[in-house]
């Protein structure tokens, strides 16, 4: 596994910066630039959404136009720019011009982000300056970034690896906004590696489908949901190095999920959920993210409740093939996927085993912990980690305007 | 519209008590029996989840040994009797035969019903007791047999409607339990009309469809969910009037599942979802729905906050096809399917409108509004009825161990 770090020294060629535009009302930094000095092979994942925000369409459009070519990416928060027509698009547009003109490149090299609340026009005159502001401070600034791309996270997300094959760092924002309107999640990452246009997005594709795609909050997908992944090349690509890129980018990108779990709106509990034994590796990640979903499920882990059945029956619900007979579930501390010898079985082959209900308490008693369902001897398995629905999410979502 | 009352009076040759036999610790009814005089002739609708409760399994097998004739139904709170293996479908099989032998008649015609925690098996002697109980005190008790199947619901539910052609009475109970553990939803419609088996299913499930299957408490899908309606003959059948007793088991079906959603956990908003315009009614039910079941949408329900952007997030995640381009919204107030005069556009074509803040916030506001989703010109349209997600909510389903 590569060691990856909180903080982010520095990335030779990009520079950075996290300034304070106004659109958030609390003067905090709200507006990120991230430019790089050679034109980097980049790709993207976005939100399935079909209700997409302006700069999805807009960073989508220019990945296909270039065939993968970026600069600069700029990202706002206190503003999605999602559900504003054509005025969002020409603003989403005139912000990568903005950037493109002061750093002399394509405006279609310039990539936009955005998150907030869902409906305002993004307000030009602050985004303008911000552009301003942002130039003039580019530098080393990754957790002034990090900060400004926040919404009702309660801290930033930063995530770095480095060895002698490359370097590769990230920044993440999870769960809420200030004006809570959806769960969004921006993530973006940057190499100092040769990778080219397909390697860029093969990687990226592949490091999501196990992180920044097994996570679930609330089970609300955004308007706005995208993760970027930048290299500007001035390391040479070795080939036998292939799985060192693979491996860090899936550690930054793996911590930058975890984080954005653990900080999410209202979370207190940590919990991973592991299917094994599934049909397939969909069916295995469709029964996960069902459990993961569930209200009743969640509201039991807030109330440190060994609560079981909630599970099964949410496995059940969950639209796959399933032989409940053949069913067993274990409870387990921290995060384990497998069980461990200090897991406890909970449930086998269709009927509940005698147990120490004290035991079951105090694991899901702790911050962290795990629930692994066997459901047969299928080669699927998934694993998704998710956290706890507390009487702070409904009040962060709920009391915004009172 | 068939008028429907709260109080169920009697109905001819059903006889019905409602008991307490200990397996709710506080004392309360927990226990209830209905008696049919005749043999009816009965049709269930059962959840769709692939983990169903033994009383749902064994109820199934008998309906389809007999063809659909019953003579009577029991129904215990407190135990769900659910991921119990064999000695729970030994447990409801038991519970049948004890009553068939006080009634004298086979067991394959009294079917079960269980509402409570998953996983503890059914206490056999309590039932005992309360089979001996519920025989002795058999009469008009519709209240307390509609008060013994309740679980975390605060009022029993209970509906009737007679007129020259039928009487039809229904009780049923909504989300949550005393120990929570699924908003298991049961019901039990009778009717004294000489309906066939094949009239009861074909009727049930029409008026299901529309009812108790357009509710949404928390989209969780319990493993006991159960409908039953049984019709035992007194009166005979007029072709002439079939419309009329379809429209009186849809006005006793409806007024139950609405009942459900105005006394769900923690709920203080009832709200209305109508989606319209959309390529079929699947699709209109599936669009609705997903509006209904997000966490985000239903904590800003709670929150009075007219959050529209929310709402068009939900939809474009449903997983049918939606031109956002042609989407409008209007919420408005009390329970319209169709825009009114006094409904307020808050997004058309793609993009918001302008609108009166303030005329927004008053109408979700109050306990009962409604969200008009028109998606296109197809012939497809939906109706769900729903509530938020309030603290009481999380109270209710974590604090129960506590």
């Amino acid at each position: 596994m590569p060691k990856i770090q909180d903080h982010i020294p520095s990335v030779d060629g990009f520079r950075v910066a996290g300034v304070a535009t106004g659109i958030k009302k609390s003067g905090d930094l709200d507006f990120a630039l991230i430019v790089s000095d050679a034109p980097c092979a980049a790709a993207g994942v976005f939100t399935r959404n079909l209700v997409k925000a302006a700069p999805v369409l807009v960073d989508q459009a220019k990945l296909r136009k270039t065939g993968g070519v970026v600069r600069a990416v700029a990202v706002n928060s206190g503003c999605a720019n999602a559900c504003t027509g054509q005025q969002g698009m020409d603003n989403a547009n005139e912000t990568a011009r903005l950037i493109a003109e002061k750093i002399g490149c394509s405006e279609d090299e310039v990539l936009v982000m955005s998150t907030g609340v869902i409906g305002p026009q993004l307000p030009m005159d602050n985004i303008k300056h911000g552009v301003d502001l942002a130039i003039d401070a580019l530098g080393d600034h990754w957790e002034a970034a990090a900060r400004a791309i926040m919404t009702t996270d309660t801290r930033p997300k930063l995530a770095y690896h480095s060895d002698d094959a490359a370097t590769i760092a990230g920044i993440a924002k999870g769960a809420g906004m200030i004006a809570p309107d959806m769960a969004t999640m921006l993530g973006l990452i940057v190499t100092d590696s040769q990778l080219n246009a397909t390697h860029t997005q093969d990687y990226l594709s592949q490091a999501n489908q196990t992180t920044f795609n097994s996570i679930v909050v609330d089970g609300d997908m955004s308007t706005n949901d995208t993760v970027l992944f930048l290299a500007n090349g001035l390391r040479p690509f070795a080939m036998e190095k292939r799985q060192h890129y693979i491996d860090g980018l899936h550690g930054v990108a793996r911590k930058l999920a975890l984080d954005i779990v653990r900080d999410a709106e209202g979370a207190s509990k940590f919990v991973t959920i592991s299917v094994r034994g599934a049909t397939d590796n969909p069916a295995a990640h469709k029964i996960a993210s069902t459990i993961a979903t569930s209200p009743l499920v969640k509201t039991a882990f807030f109330g440190d409740d060994a609560n079981w059945g909630r599970i099964i029956a949410a496995m059940g619900r969950a639209g796959v093939d399933v032989d409940p007979m053949r069913v067993s579930l274990h409870s387990a501390p921290g995060e384990q996927t497998v069980p461990g010898d200090d897991a406890l079985l909970l449930f086998d082959g269709g009927q509940p085993v005698a147990y120490s209900e004290a035991v079951a308490t105090a694991i899901v008693s702790e911050d962290a912990f795990s629930y692994v369902i066997t459901c047969g001897d299928g080669p699927g398995h998934a694993i998704v980690y998710t956290c706890d629905l507390s009487h702070d999410y409904v009040s962060i979502n709920a009391d915004y305007r009172t």
